[in-house]
């Protein structure tokens, strides 16, 4: 018969954990407990001496007798800004390029083989401003531009001098495979972007590296489960969410978004969020009534890798900048997928016809009435 | 500047909450807090009579001017079976007929509107035997069987005899508005139901009540986020999700995944899942290499509401039965979709489009390799 089940997390956490089982208070929180990975010294004296968060888990899945094992070790570089608002726009870049180059030094240590970084992490989240210079210099050209000598994933500007916010994907031989954008604009709080670049008209593009195939929903996107599925359904066996969000507006959907996602999919998911709080040199209000100020408030970090069989890692720190690695067994994303068969049962053809329908301006939505 | 923020919830529930705040915990775990709700004495008697827990909560919106708060008291009735399943067809039903007609009067006593009850609540779930007698005799007719006499949720035996895994929606006139059937099948686990029952052809339908629309997500449904779309996108405010999954294959996801359909679609969602174990005459294998057993497992409860701002009520015990009535202000999804404006940026026409693009089998995934 059953073991002797506890009343619930609600209760556990009510009574402070005493006389339950921790165990089983985190497998219902985050899933199957995940070992620790086994830094190198090296790893972790950079931690170290770099005074940042190293943390990491193994992700393993079942052995397969005509598949190896595809092990890959997962990074997300969770970094604040490093320089004030009011340095020049070289130096607040050169500073974080200079920080994020020691982060990425001990995500390598400690054996990455693909490090995920955030949402224009370049520069501070300038767009609860509403301003235009400086911040705007901090685009660059995705094939030029100074981050892209250095890694992936910035604010493009296209010869035309069109902004995007745009992934770019490097390979391990140093050369850029593509950019993916965002596609799906905020229109929320202080984030002002749809007036600073439009939606991306790339699709879903995928990645196939060395090291899996990889999708990247930048940010908002992860408020729409159907951006995260047209990622999976091009074959993406890890989508990356690198994010720019803030305490108030969104911690209690964070660990909830990405993690639905990867259930959903059968896919991995890496959610990155800044860390730290970002003080602008002038007020702006942020359309809630309350008086103008110069911050956007806590980039809460907790960047988190969750798992297709809905285990996560728990997350990075709150308030420390941090350095997330996990060894995932990608073949955990075909077993998830031959064990609840979401692919077979997602009736994509019915979808396909019901959104179309929908998105006829002349659509009448399937409502019943008592007659 | 910001407040001081602790560091996680992991390194709370590691130091089992000593030194940090609870109530931060829990709102990066569930969100906002609720008010309980007071409930009246007759309500808390029938409960403690009946054994049976009687939970409540308040979840208020903004005030409006030009609109009156829109308050519904929605119940979740979260049962177990009565009866040992080798009893007669009706012997059982009527025991489970029995103990929920004093759940719904206790929810009535607590001022509920409206009243969720589980998948298939009639009756034991059987499918895990993949016998056929006695239990496909639980199914009855939507329209003239037992339980609609009674109230919503059963299997439904059309007049040619073909079984569906049906809700009927009951106006508070006691007339039958109409039915919804399980859309998404499952094809896991000992969850055998393919081969009882056949996918919904009648799409998405929302019930327009005196109590706001609602929508009918039954149980595999969840873990399409499609599915829940096109009830919200139908116009759905409640969506319904009555459920019965067990703690090994599903519980982590259980708390993901209504409430990520909350978030992402701007409406309120209701799990509800039965609770208990039970167990059948003849034993039967799981298809996972483990020795025949005469039980499913154990059905874990923690029925719970989620609301379009990300919170959440916290869940009904994981042993016990229990009603959970929570006062719900309907205004609140559009409050949320005015905010986070999710029905502006989802692209919807885009996603028609590519699911379109996908679903034909010439479909070749947009995969980039490095050149």
């Amino acid at each position: 018969m059953a073991a002797a089940q506890i009343d619930g997390v609600e209760t556990a956490l009510a009574e402070k954990l005493e006389g339950v089982s921790l165990d089983e208070v985190k497998r219902i929180l985050y899933g199957r407990p995940y070992k620790s990975l086994e830094f190198s010294a090296e790893a972790t004296k950079l931690a170290q001496d770099g005074d940042f968060q190293l943390a990491g888990y193994i992700v393993d899945a079942q052995k397969e007798q005509t598949r190896a094992p595809r092990l890959v070790r997962v990074a997300a570089i969770q970094n604040r800004i490093h320089r004030p608002t009011t340095d020049s726009v070289v130096e607040q870049r050169d500073a974080i390029h200079q920080r994020v180059a020691a982060m990425i030094e001990a995500a390598a240590a400690a054996g990455a083989n693909v490090v995920g970084l955030q949402e224009a992490w370049t520069m501070p989240f300038a767009f609860c401003t509403r301003e235009r210079l400086p911040w705007t210099e901090f685009a660059e050209s995705v094939y030029t531009g100074p981050t892209t000598q250095f890694c992936p994933n910035l604010l493009d500007e296209e010869k035309d001098d069109v902004i995007w916010n745009t992934a770019v994907v490097i390979s391990h031989t140093g050369r850029v495979i593509g950019r993916s954008r965002k596609n799906h604009i905020p229109r929320v709080g202080d984030f002002n972007e749809s007036t600073y670049y439009m939606e991306s008209t790339l699709g879903h593009p995928v990645f196939e590296t060395k090291y899996g195939r990889i999708g990247i929903n930048i940010c908002y996107g992860r408020h729409h489960p159907q951006n995260w599925m047209m990622y999976a359904l091009n074959g993406a066996e890890i989508i990356f969410n690198p994010s720019a969000t803030v305490g108030a507006l969104s911690e209690p959907l964070w660990g909830i978004e990405a993690r639905n996602a990867a259930i959903a999919n059968h896919v991995f998911t890496v959610g990155i969020n800044r860390v730290g709080t970002e003080v602008f040199p002038n007020e702006f209000t942020s359309g809630n009534g309350q008086p103008a100020h110069k911050d956007f408030g806590h980039f809460y970090g907790s960047s988190y890798i969750a798992a297709p069989d809905g285990s996560r890692t728990p997350s990075l720190s709150r308030v420390r900048e941090g350095v997330l690695v996990a060894e995932l067994d990608l073949n955990l994303c075909r077993q998830c997928k031959d064990a609840w068969g979401f692919r077979m049962t997602n009736r994509l053809d019915m979808y396909a016809q019901k959104l179309t329908e929908v998105s006829n301006p002349d659509y009448r939505p399937d409502i019943r009435r008592e007659q």
